[in-house]
This record gives structure tokens, sequence and C-alpha cells, in this order.
């Protein structure tokens, strides 16, 4: 069956393409997505939590355009259609339109501030899926909006939402019920800040490294039940506001998450000397008294999880940092 | 039954203790020891492989003496009573001493370089082992030392022995059966290196560290599985003298270790900045073809690990490094 009518559930046929122009915010796991159960469908061996970065993210226009071939730009620029980049994005679009209908010009647009260190693949495929879903006019709910996202990156499918958003594993095998849904909870005084590190060593890519996890490190077998448990317990915290017990479970999971990669063959480390330096610092000023965690992606950077009335001395410790306040900046 | 009766299995009774002196090697596990399924008996979780370290260890010399208290000291100065060092000794002692028998001077002399960053618990509690065999005439076999070096220092069963040993975890409850052997295997061409990374935090003790691990990371599970595992793939690299096999299970296997450690909570983390810049150093060299790897302990410290005829190469790259080749260095 065609993609299409598979996320649809119509049958459809070729017809006039849209313009449409739409946002999906970054997000950052506080239960981690690591090792795929399907690689081609990006369904995940455990469910997974984060929470959204309100205005930071991806904004992606398309428009239709008479020509030869697509067009793919970034941030203004155009980009070669035979970059990584391009090829994700034309390889998710090409699964969608018929060979009858027209090219598209792919505008993105990140506002994720590039010191941060946050991966835009996520925001980016999110509001790409909203992009061809208003183009090829196919009406989808927001839970196929997100099993389209994740065709495109596993973790994308969490974009589509703001606020805390649960990416529900699923079980099926054509994986429409592998999709995010959004949580009711808020939790304005949590403050997220991005603290980057150089990576002087080019890192493995997240798909491939997913991939020697689970082929190598006998640790990984743990994975599956340690996330499950992770997602409970921040289901409580988040429940009844306990910031030491999600701080302390997002953490945890994080690290198991990077213990996995560590007893993985060959050994899969993404951290840098100013990594540890700076998890080092954080269990000091926790030591202290400061309810101060962090949680750390298949890269080099932190991001430190803490509370607004802490945010001077985190500030004071941390002078570069990026903080972000999910809940309260403007949407 | 008393300790004395148990591992001679000959009925004992007060007598006249001997002077003895005796010396045991320092080892470095290629398959580690984490985990206590017996924390009073110091019966492992899961069975370990070591090499020891030739003439780098402990000579630990035992007198009778006329005194009201037992003396200890260490590389010729007395320590006091209350010391963490006096009390592990004399608590072993204890177990053997009859309350009529005489109080001992406990002499304890370590070769091991104090730059090397290698734990001196392992020589000094199978050297007191041999020593407290002579002095209170038990006539132990070798694998009922071991159960006795094992009692003071889990590792310490291992450094019975010279050359590759094992520590057969063993079934018992009693521990008889939980004890080093040695395997006839050389390896002259093995060569050690020990590179001492400065340890600006304190770190956790290895008995804690184990304890916590094993309560806290879930990955943990999946570790006695991997220890056997490993040691069966050592065993056919020591045989076939496969150093690229024997190099690659022992960092895997050190690595999952510190893994499970990561895994933990609160985080058990003994690298410092510095360790990790040393282990991107190996995988680069490795990288480039040298057949170079490294094993740690739960310390910041690396002991890489080589073969003679890349020893030049080595020490270009690590011009601190302090080199061993423990089946060639006097015995």
């Amino acid at each position: 069956m065609h993609l299409r009518e598979q996320l649809s559930g119509q049958t459809q046929s070729p017809g006039v393409l849209a313009s449409g122009s739409h946002f999906a915010p970054s997000n950052i796991a506080l239960c981690k997505y690591w090792g795929k159960r399907d690689a081609a469908l990006n369904l995940p061996i455990n469910p997974s939590l984060s929470v959204s970065l309100g205005h930071l993210g991806t904004q992606t226009q398309l428009t239709p355009i008479d020509a030869a071939a697509d067009e793919v730009w970034l941030n203004g620029v155009p980009q070669a259609p035979s970059s990584q980049f391009s090829t994700r994005l034309l390889r998710l679009l090409e699964r969608l339109r018929f060979p009858e209908e027209p090219k598209l010009r792919i505008d993105t647009h990140n506002s994720i501030p590039t010191a941060a260190g946050l991966a835009s693949s996520a925001s980016g495929f999110a509001a790409l899926a909203r992009a061809l879903n208003e183009s090829f006019q196919l009406q989808l709910s927001d839970a196929r909006l997100s099993v389209l996202a994740r065709l495109g990156s596993g973790s994308a499918c969490r974009s589509i939402f703001h606020g805390f958003v649960e990416w529900q594993m699923g079980q099926r095998s054509d994986g429409l019920d592998s999709h995010a849904i959004p949580w009711p909870h808020t939790w304005p005084q949590l403050c997220i800040g991005l603290l980057k590190v150089d990576a002087s060593v080019k890192a493995v890519d997240s798909r491939s490294g997913m991939q020697r996890t689970l082929e190598t490190a006998h640790l990984y077998q743990s994975w599956p039940a340690q996330a499950a448990a992770d997602l409970q317990a921040l289901r409580q915290a988040i429940a009844e506001q306990d910031f030491a017990l999600l701080g302390a479970r997002a953490e945890h999971n994080a690290l198991s998450m990077h213990a996995t990669m560590i007893a993985s063959w060959p050994p899969l480390l993404y951290w840098q000397p100013d990594s540890l330096q700076a998890m080092q610092k954080v269990w000091q000023l926790r030591q202290q008294g400061l309810p101060l965690f962090f949680t750390m992606d298949a890269g080099p950077n932190l991001k430190l999880l803490f509370e607004a009335q802490n945010r001077q001395q985190v500030e004071a410790a941390f002078p570069d940092l990026e903080i972000l306040q999910p809940f309260v900046d403007e949407i």
C-alpha cells in the first residue's frame, strides 16, 4: 500500500500540491531512545519521554515548483541534492509523492542556537511532516503526523507535540501504533541549561551507534527494562512535580544509555575530557546541596536540569550556559 | 569450626609460632572481579583472570613478639593499630590465632612502584597468607592459601600464583572452592604499561563501589554472563597467543565493568579527564594500526597492553610509561 494511503486510511490519487509552512519544536529526552527493533521504520526497542523546547526548533516551508528536480534550502542556503541533509529529506518526500506530482522546494530554517549542541533532525522532520501533510492535503491526525515524522528520524515523532511528550513504542510491525502522545502536565519552573563541549574527535552518528550497541554490548540486554522503569518513575515525578526524582531519574537514564555505548565494541564513547569535567562539577554542586542534574545525548554536550529558583547559582557556576524554560518561553 | 581447622582439615591447638617471610606478586586482571555474592567471605559473582607482575609485589615478614599488642609496619614505618591498613591485616590474623598464642609483628614491604597506581592489597594479603601459613605451621596447599588470601581481599587469591591466574568462583557457601588456579601458559612478549593519571576527586573504594553497582545498576544484571564469555575468549587468546583477541577482550571487559559503575546511582565514575584523553590516544594509535589496548581497574589509571615488538612505538607515544614484561622480568 502507498504510504499516503496507509497513513490517511483513504484512497489517494495524484493532485495539486499546496504550499505550507510549519514549525516544530526541538526536544530533549529525559528517558532516552536507544536501539531500534526495526531499522527501516525507526521502531524503537523502548519507550521514551522528552520535553519540547518551546520556540526553539525548525520552520519548514514547502512550495511546489515548476522544475525538473526538488530544491533543498537550509537557513537560506541552497543544499546540494547529494548532501546527506538533502538526501534524508527527499527520501521522506519521495515516499509520499506520486510520480505525476510536481517537484517541491523545501526551505528549512532552524531557530536552534548554533552553540547549543542540539540535534536538529527531530524538529526538522516533525516540521517537514506537518508541511507535507498540508502540501499533499492528507489531513492526518497528530498521531499519524507523529508516525510520518518518525519515518524521517525516530525522535522526530516526539517533536510533533509541545511540553512533556511520550513516545509509545507500539507493537505493530507496520509501526502505526509507534508514535508520540502529549502529556497534560506543565512545569513552569523547569529549566534546561545547554552546555556546549567542543568535540575534537568525530562522533559516530546515532543510527550507527545504536546498531553497534545492539550488536556488541552484552549490557544492552538490561536496557529496555530499565528504560521502562525510568519512564514510570518520571511519570510519577512529573505528576507530583518532584524535581529531585525527575533529575535523578533523567541523569541515571542518560548515564545508563552511555554505559551501554561504552560497553560496545569497538567502544563508543561520546564524552570528551571537558564533558567529564562538567559532570564532576555538577556532582560537586549537588553534593553541596544544589538540586542540579544533567542529561546527555549521543554527543559530548551536557543539558543541565534545574528549577528557576536556582537559576542564579547555576549561572554563576556555568557562565556560558544557554538557559531555556520550556514551559515559559514563548511558544 | 575455627578457621585454622576449616582450612587445614586437621584439629588445631595453640602452639609455638614461627617466623616467616614471604613474597607475593601484584596482579592485573584481564577479566575483572566486580561484585560479591557473599561480602563477608569475598565470594565473587563472576570468575576472573589476571596476570601476575613477577617481582613487583609485597614481601611480608611475621615475627612472634613478647608484647601486649601486635605491631604493624609498612615499608619500615610503624602503623597506628587503628589505621585502616593495620585493622584489615589484624582482622585476618585474629581469625587464625588462638587467644593463648603470642602477639606478632607484621612487616610489610611493597616493591610496587609508587607511581604505578597499582593496588597493593592483592599482593599484601597473598604474602600475609603465606607468612601466616608458616607462622602457624598450617602446611596449607596453594589452593587453601588462595582461600585464606581471599578472606583478606578478593583479588589477593590470585596473587598466590605467578603467570596467568584464574579465580574459579566456586559454588560452596563456605567458599572453600572459591580460589585461584594457575594456568600453564606463558607469554614472554606480553608487555604491560602502567600509565598513572592523577585523581583530583577522592574515589569510592572497590568494596563500596561493587556494593553500589549491585544494588543500583540495572545493567549489572548482564555482567556475570559477559564476564564468563570474556574468560572463555581470553582462554582461547592465551592458548593461541592471539594478541589482538587478548587485547580486545581485556579492554572490552574493563570498559563493560566501568559501564556497570557508570550506570549505578549515584553515578560511580572512576575516570578523570586525563583518563579519557589517554583512552582516546590509545584508540587513535590503534586506528593507525598499532596493536595497543588498555585495561582499567576501579581508579583513573590505565594499564596498557601490547607486545614487546611494539614497545618503542608505545614508549614514544607515552613517554612516562612504566613498562613491565611479566613473563620476562625476574621473578
